[in-house]
This record gives structure tokens, sequence and C-alpha cells, in this order.
């Protein structure tokens, strides 16, 4: 790994993606940046915070993204490399179900947190209570480019210029393709997890602040509709062994993957004696919402995937 | 495993699911029953044809399942126990684009056929032309229970009662949990597949003849609002590989999904060169769909994963 020529701080970041924002940084195809990066809530939860943080939680402080870097030579049409080299974990971390947030959120209405304090090298796994074990997977949720569009625009959903995505996969390794709006690309980055399933259910994973380092390329007038990515060789420890799973089936994709996550709720309720919020909690960092088939109309199959081997 | 009871031949099948099918097999939970199934075409083909099959494929005699089976002791609010003791496939099968059916059937108009003649202990992968090279990993596609409704219902979509759900991870070992809706559960299975990906995505999987022997078991009383299954230790080369991932991103999971396959496609074009309508047809047989978050409203990320190492 080459080092890092520049780095961006904390301090370096916005909440809502626009092109009119000033670059922080400069740089060449090929440079490499570090960025410390903070955790979605932009401090507003630190290691000693309840769950009462939420009564007056300022939700546009949230999601900052450290950035934007000015890539030279980059034009609208072109394609952004982005090579994740590196995450440097914290250590801390934590889960929330936050009211009127996620995909259960009309039968989750309480806010809850938790805590994780994690062995940072990643060679013992992540404690949830004394239920399960965690494996250390971390990666940036949120990944992007500015939008063409002028103006502000919401930094939580996602959009073809990446953004908000929340892909687990992109580990340490990958190389994530972003299509190039604007001169200069304008790119930021933010929103490290520690872990996170598929689906993202409860709608936070493992928030923890971490570094990042990341090489940049430039691929000139490459069509790419959608984010597209290299994905490294992966531990499949979980892959492989024994899970449970749950399934949603019918002509809603939305509420199929609802029946899905709720029938793995119940379940871990009766296989393991979690709480509901808990379940939901731990299927949002260890569980994998998957579409089985999405061809034998009218209805389409959502499965629900969690590994038993984190229970021990 | 235990020794069959009782065979299940290809001529006891039917083509909807209807509870006023008389059985054609009464058994004791506990009893194991060996099935033996067509292809989903119900034998329309066969491996001498061609894409002008579909020119006249009638879709009356499409998907057939072997039963009904009638479980002594099983009443609406039960659950049955269908536990996938092995599959012994056939070493044929096809694969195929039909018009009017798929995941992009807008964009894939004329019907396709691709054959598969596989070593039928899966020790040697299966072979796309020169291109790829697939793991065996054989399931049944449809497997269910009569629902409680009277009447005909078509065989093609699933439903909480299972039926026609896709999921590639029923392998053998597996057990599946069904809620039972009518006297006796009157389950079936068929619709067998020596591999396919999470989606299905051009609509058929690789489609083959095969055998299928079942454990039946009963849970009393016991509340299940969708099918669930524990899937046992299974091999995750696949999944520990180097990967391509394409994504599609926006509110609706189903544009998402289709943006998601259509840069595969692309991406497949540009990296091995297949044409798109074989690069569909590999997506469906082992690329796979997930959903890589549902909660950062408004748009969602849909995600679709092809392992480099198929590729050599």
């Amino acid at each position: 790994m080459k080092p890092a020529a520049y780095t961006i701080h904390h301090s370096h970041c916005h909440f809502c993606w626009d092109r009119s924002i000033a670059p922080v940084q400069k740089i060449a195809p090929g440079e490499t940046i570090k960025f410390e990066i903070m955790d979605a809530s932009g401090g507003q939860i630190s290691p000693n915070s309840s769950a009462d943080v939420f009564a007056n939680y300022n939700s546009d402080r949230v999601n900052p993204v450290n950035g934007p870097v000015y890539v030279d030579g980059a034009e609208p049409g072109d394609v952004l490399v982005v090579r994740l080299e590196h995450y440097a974990p914290s250590g801390w971390g934590w889960t929330a179900n936050i009211p009127g947030f996620g995909l259960l959120a009309d039968d989750f209405t309480e806010a809850h947190l938790l805590h994780w304090n994690y062995d940072a090298t990643g060679k013992t796994p992540l404690l949830f209570g004394t239920n399960a074990q965690i494996p250390l997977q971390p990666f940036a949720g949120t990944i992007g480019v500015a939008p063409a569009e002028p103006g502000p625009h919401s930094i939580i959903p996602p959009r073809r210029v990446g953004g908000n995505m929340d892909i687990r996969d992109l580990v340490a390794g990958s190389v994530l393709y972003l299509p190039v709006e604007v001169t200069g690309a304008l790119f930021s980055i933010g929103d490290t997890h520690a872990a996170q399933g598929d689906g993202e259910v409860c709608g936070t994973a493992i928030e923890s602040p971490m570094d990042v380092v990341v090489t940049f390329d430039l691929i000139k007038a490459r069509k790419l509709a959608m984010p597209m990515a290299e994905l490294p060789e992966r531990d499949a420890t979980l892959a492989r062994g024994k899970c449970w799973m749950t399934s949603g089936i019918g002509p809603d994709l939305m509420a199929a993957s609802q029946s899905a996550v709720s029938g793995m709720i119940d379940l871990l309720g009766r296989e393991v004696q979690l709480d509901p919020v808990a379940a939901y909690m731990l299927c949002s960092v260890a569980g994998d919402l998957r579409i089985s088939q999405i061809v034998d109309a009218p209805n389409w199959t959502v499965t629900f995937h969690m590994p038993q081997t984190i229970f021990g």
C-alpha cells in the first residue's frame, strides 16, 4: 500500500451532496488519501450515550462525509476508480433502533442504543452481549461523488453517483467504480461500519469511527449507468456454516422483505431467546436479505439468512 | 438416510395447486419418500430439442409437481417438516430464455435454449461452453402444500404454503418448514435444478430431471406465517473468491434489480466477451441478486454478484 499523500480530517466534512461545496483537497489520479471518519451520528453519540440521545437528535448533522476531493482531469462521462486500500477501525461502535427509521419502523417505535467495544485487530469477534459473536468486517457505507443536478441533495438516499449505498461487500481490497457527473468528480466518503448484513434492516449497522485509505484513478469516457465493483477474496466462514432462513413471498418486494425479517425475529426469539428489538438489531448487523427469485410472476421470493455459527 | 418406503413416479404429477386433487399416496409422519421428477417443461424439452420447441410450447404442461402426498394427522395450523435427504441428478439439463418470461423480458424477446450434459456425481463442474464452469448444486425449485382456498391455483407463483419458491439454498441436508392449510397437507415437489443463482433472473435455472428423497415430519399447532428452513453446512468456494458486483439504486426494488442485472450483462460482454443473451442466462444460473440496503429512504440498493472464479 502506498503511503497517503494527504489526510482529510473530521472537520473537513459535509452533510449533504452539493456540487457547489468547495473541494477540501485537489489530487491527481493515482494518489492515495487517508480519511479520518466520524461515526454516522456525527459525534452526537459517544461511548457514554444512552438511547435518550435520540430525543434531541439533530438529523441535519447525521452521516457526515469527508471531502469533497477534487480529482484532476475528471469530467462528466468519466468513471472514478476508488480502490479501498485499508480500514483502521477504532474499537468502538453503536447500533440503534431510531424511531421512524428502518424496515420495520411501524413495529419498533422505541429508541434503543447498543454499544460495541471490540478488538480493532479483528482477531476476536465482536460480542453481541453473551448471545452472539460477529466477525469484524469493516467497510464504508457512504462512498460517492457529487450529482450533476445543482443544489443540496439529502445525504440519506444513495443515487447513481453512489452515496449511502451501504454495500457491506466493499471491504479492503475492493475496487469501486463510480460515474462522474461533475468536473473534478468531488468525491466524499463516510459512514464507516464495523460489520453489517445485507439489507441493514434496522437502519443502522455497527456504526464505528475509523480511518480509511483510498487510492484514486480515472477511466476516461466510459459509460457506466450505476456503481459497480470488483470484490477481493474474502472470508466465507459465515457463508459456509449452518444457517436459519426465513422467507417472504408475494407481489411486492418490500412487503416480502418485511415478512422475511419479521419471521427471523420470531425465530430468534424462539431459538435463542432474544427479545424482539435485540433480534431486529442483530438481523441488521449479521443477517442477509436476498432475492431468491424475481421471475415467477406475480409472486417473488425474498429470503433472510442468519448464520447459526455466530451463536457459538 | 432411511430407505424410501414409497416412490412417486413421473406419472403421478399435477400442473396446478388444488386441494381437490386426490392424493397419490398416504403416509405417516417419519416416513421417507422418493420422488422421480421430470424437468420443468414436463418432458416437452428433450436433449435433442432446439429453441423451436418454444413455438408450440404448452404452458398448461409446465412445472409438473409429483404428488400430492397426504400426511396422516396434518391439519390446518400445523407445520409440515420436509427434510431434503438426497438429490440424484440425471446428468442432463437445459436453460432457456423464454419470450415473455424473465426479469428482462422486454430486452430479450427471442427464444434461446442451452443444453447441459454434466457429471451427475458433481466431481467435475458443469461446463457453460468454453466460458465458465458451474459447481453442481442440486435442489428442487417447487416444494409446497395445497392452499386452503378451493379451486385451481397456477403452479407458477409461490405462496405462503410454498410452491415455486426457487430457493437455491434448499440443497440436500436442508430442512424446510411449510404451513399446513388443508387436512393431510397435500405435499408435492418438482422443478429440480442442477444449479441456480439468487434471483433466477432469466426465468430458468439449469432445469434438470432428478430423483429426490424426502423425509416428512409434523409439528402440531405451530404458528408459521411463511416458509422457513434450516440450511446445512455448504461449500462456499464461490462466496469466498473474487467477484464482480453491479448495482441498481432507486425507489423501486424491481427496477433496481433490473438495473443491476443489466449492468452485469454489459460487464460480462466487456470482460469475458459473452453475447447478451448468453450473459443473461449465465446470470440466472450462477449470479446472485441481493438487497444491500432497504432503509435509506427513498432509494434502495440492489446488488448483483458474479463469481470470477467460474471463469477459470
